[in-house]
């Protein structure tokens, strides 16, 4: 089994990259999940009744939070080999999140330490047409970037945290171009690089 | 108790930064710590008879420097948790230093995992108001930046630094803007974020 | 013994600076070796008959790969001890190497830790003076860059990765130009910043 981290900052087209990588490898019948990390983390903070819903999570204490995410991480992995030799997995998460307390990396040593992956992938746009897909994208919530120095910094903040993660394991940081309109090209990139 | 690591380069401000947290969190009557970490080592290095000056330290051998480190580490761990839950403890150090051997981490693995902070803040300001702050300010000692250029490779490498070591205990890295002439505005906004 | 691990990016002239590194310091009769990370990791493979040349170790599973990288990593750290205590020591190699799946750490935890050095050193260059030794030498196979913005890339990358990896041993990062035409300065400041 392969894992690629597929990280990228909202905006970035990131749903819509995955969705069609799932859509190539379904026609080409390779064996393959995408994970969401927030999804896993979710359903086990559930399973153990520390929540009812998504946003309950980041009110639970800091350690109860990183055991959320350190059994998630395990899940994933083991989630992950149940495809076999030949099989694909794609961890749909975040290199850094932009929150009111500053960057918070996605990828911290106790969690990528069990996720140990092939490739961080950072998704990238030009930062004036990741502006305009927030102002079109109303129906979700979004960081609300206010101009494009912003996005600059985030991404650049995902750059170094990718990499100090990537340090930690020996993962590859691969950035790869989500060209507005043709979410294949990124797609096809993807599956290329962790085949 | 709630941790938080401000840093920033030589010329930002750090210093009138910190010491208006201190006056804030005084009048709000809320329990809390400065602590600076080159303080706590030659404090422990007195006590330890290692040295009698602060300018000895960095010739000590490397392995007294690092058990220095990480003995001043342990007991501001210690005087943090002494201010019970409530509490805001504040370490004064730098995300890197510059020095004729480069750029050296200020949080290395070996001290921020004693540390663990929730927060590592990055004081940054104009690198031309640094520049001209540094003029004026010939009574400390201050690391010579001969022009903006410079001043922006060690403000970028803090951050590289920073993030580095983030991911290292999964703290966030927030960026505190200091605004010449108002240092209320980075020292609210310092306490804004780590209460 | 004092070590450094002299990093740079295909083109920036790193092996014409080591070989005046060399240079120098046999004529200073200091006692010194230059170590490419890469001849220790054939050495080491084709010892264990994983391997007949140096184009089939990266086809070998990644935990072989990983085990000759440490195993390489060692044997550097017991020839560099055999230098004595005035001897310097340099090891060639790569904080990044740009690959198909990405930017991959070349001094990734489990070598860096293995290696501890004192200094990390970025020989670095102008990207058009890089690009112009790349069209000059078509006897080397070389990394493939299409223009200066593709080598100040990889040039940062290369920043974020030796910052992360520094952070995990308390190493600093120098970075030293390669002024084209005079490899002379570099090397002096490799030797004056290890002394």
């Amino acid at each position: 089994m392969k894992m690629g981290i597929v990280t990228g900052i909202p905006g970035v087209g990131k749903t819509t990259v995955l969705s069609t990588v799932a859509e190539i490898l379904q026609e080409k019948k390779i064996p393959f999940k995408v994970m969401n990390f927030g999804d896993y983390m979710l359903r086990t903070a559930v399973e153990k009744k520390y929540v009812n819903n998504r946003d309950e999570i980041r009110k639970l204490p800091l350690e109860k939070q990183r055991e959320l995410q350190q059994e998630a991480a395990r899940q994933i992995v083991k989630d992950a080999e149940s495809l076999g030799e030949n099989g694909l997995s794609f961890i749909d998460t975040h290199a850094v999140i932009r929150t009111a307390s500053g960057y918070l990396p996605g990828l911290p040593k106790h969690i990528i330490e069990i996720l140990s992956p092939l490739v961080i992938f950072l998704i990238e746009s030009d930062p004036n047409e990741i502006l305009k897909r927030q102002q079109k994208d109303s129906s979700r919530q979004r960081a609300d970037y206010s101009n494009a120095d912003v996005i600059n910094e985030v991404m650049n903040f995902a750059r170094y945290a990718a990499m100090a993660s990537a340090v930690l394991v020996g993962a590859s940081v691969k950035i790869v171009n989500n060209v507005e309109g043709d979410p294949k090209v990124a797609a096809n990139e993807i599956i290329r690089t962790l085949m």
